[in-house]
């Protein structure tokens, strides 16, 4: 379930990062995301609710402040009945960008999945808000989440739990600390249980800007590892026991990085701009 | 990603059974999905792709013929290849209804997920075509799809494996053979990732008629269990380990049978007309 769009082509940015985003030297991802909220005039609101630790959401507001970020709002939701309070949706209003932290992804599927804070940032993204997401947040923002799974190179049948994420966009598969934490096992995976979505694996320090278009742009230090199954010839995982390996005949592999774009859509890297 | 319906209403029914449908009886099931499609002057196509058995198509040409259906076309795919051919597509025009049989329903994600037929099956049902599912058919027709998992009535983290389906609708999650199998622990296991979804447990020989305007109403022997977790307190999903049990505080229950309807909107069942 895409945001419910009213007009096509006025829908926000979606921005996973994979995690470990430099908050100290350059800043690049945060300075871009915050550019394009519109920097000091643009309200942006943190949502940590993926984390346990108290401090997660005012630790952003002194990162974002020397970014030259608007003011900042940060909404602390840690359980469902907080998330249908009056109050959390209020604090959407007005913004232009909402950044969902680290932590748990399945803290926020649990405590916002189905709340009307959760169906508020939908109407947001669907309007216009930019919505970024970093490690368990960039997980969480595409329909078919990544709940966990298990490390290495080859897919094996059982090795990744899917369960349904947020839901900003269908086409896309996220992974995140991705080469890090050696994850193209269970992001292949992943795509061989269905090939139509396709597989991001986003390096740490590393994020994607996807635009309304349904293009997406690199940013940052670390590469995003593009799968692409569509055209595959065949996936076993119908005959695969758990636990033994995956045989995917013809999935296509593209590794972007710093300024590389590629049309999700048409499912093709395009001349850098 | 629901179907990209052009005019909202104007979507087809979205028909998951539960499997073993009466095929000998009084086949209340087929009859009224016949019936809906418009009877001996339409045409119905079935997909056994799910299947690995050879007659399945042939075997429900029969049994349609039976309840007095229009033309049946088996569109027989077993391969990603064959669901890219210009003559899987052409099979659909013209036809009013599209039939899903049992089998496996990885079968059905890794052979048909993202082809050109999948993509028609989807426009069509966005236009009105209705379509069906029994068994792994019934699976298959949602967002969220239940590819496999484990029996018992308690839910425990990793019973079931979620995998992307067709996406007809991403407002609920099917279980089938549901009673018959003691599937509601891992009906209530993909609940507990994400309580947006709401979960239909579906038993044998018992269908789900789901209208353009999201309510439904159950036709056949058996009960459908309504899993609605959206005003639940709390999941523990986030904090539990594998193979341990899941608390989840608040879940509502609704069982219904024949001429039962449900409004998947605003979650709650309707008077009998």
């Amino acid at each position: 379930m895409p945001s419910p769009e009213p007009v096509p082509g006025t829908r926000g940015f979606i921005i996973p990062i994979g995690g470990a985003e430099d908050k100290m030297a350059d800043r690049r991802i945060l300075k871009r995301f915050i550019g394009l909220c519109g920097g000091r005039d643009a309200p942006v609101v943190v949502v940590p609710t993926a984390s346990e630790a108290e401090d997660t959401g005012a630790r952003y507001v002194d990162v974002f402040d020397r970014v030259e970020s608007g003011p900042i709002r940060v909404v602390n939701i840690s359980t469902r009945h907080e998330a249908d309070q009056p109050e959390a949706i209020r604090a959407l209003e007005g913004a232009a960008g909402i950044f969902f932290t680290g932590g748990n992804q399945l803290r926020l599927t649990t405590i916002l999945g189905g709340t009307d804070f959760a169906q508020a940032v939908r109407k947001a993204n669907a309007r216009g808000v930019h919505v970024a997401g970093t490690s368990a947040g960039a997980s969480f923002v595409s329909g078919h989440m990544i709940a966990g799974g298990r490390e290495g190179a080859t897919p094996k049948a059982g090795m990744v739990t899917l369960a349904p994420g947020l839901g900003l966009t269908n086409r896309v598969v996220i992974d995140q600390h991705f080469r890090e934490r050696d994850r193209i096992g269970r992001l292949l995976t992943a795509i061989a249980y269905n090939p139509y979505a396709i597989g991001l694996g986003v390096d740490e320090d590393t994020a994607c800007f996807i635009g309304p278009d349904n293009v997406f742009e690199v940013v940052g230090r670390g590469g995003i590892t593009v799968v692409d199954a569509n055209d595959c010839e065949s996936s076993s995982m119908a005959r695969t026991a758990d636990g033994h390996p995956v045989e995917l005949v013809g999935v296509k592999l593209n590794i972007l990085i710093h300024g590389s774009r590629f049309d999700l859509g048409a499912r093709r890297v395009l001349a850098r701009e």
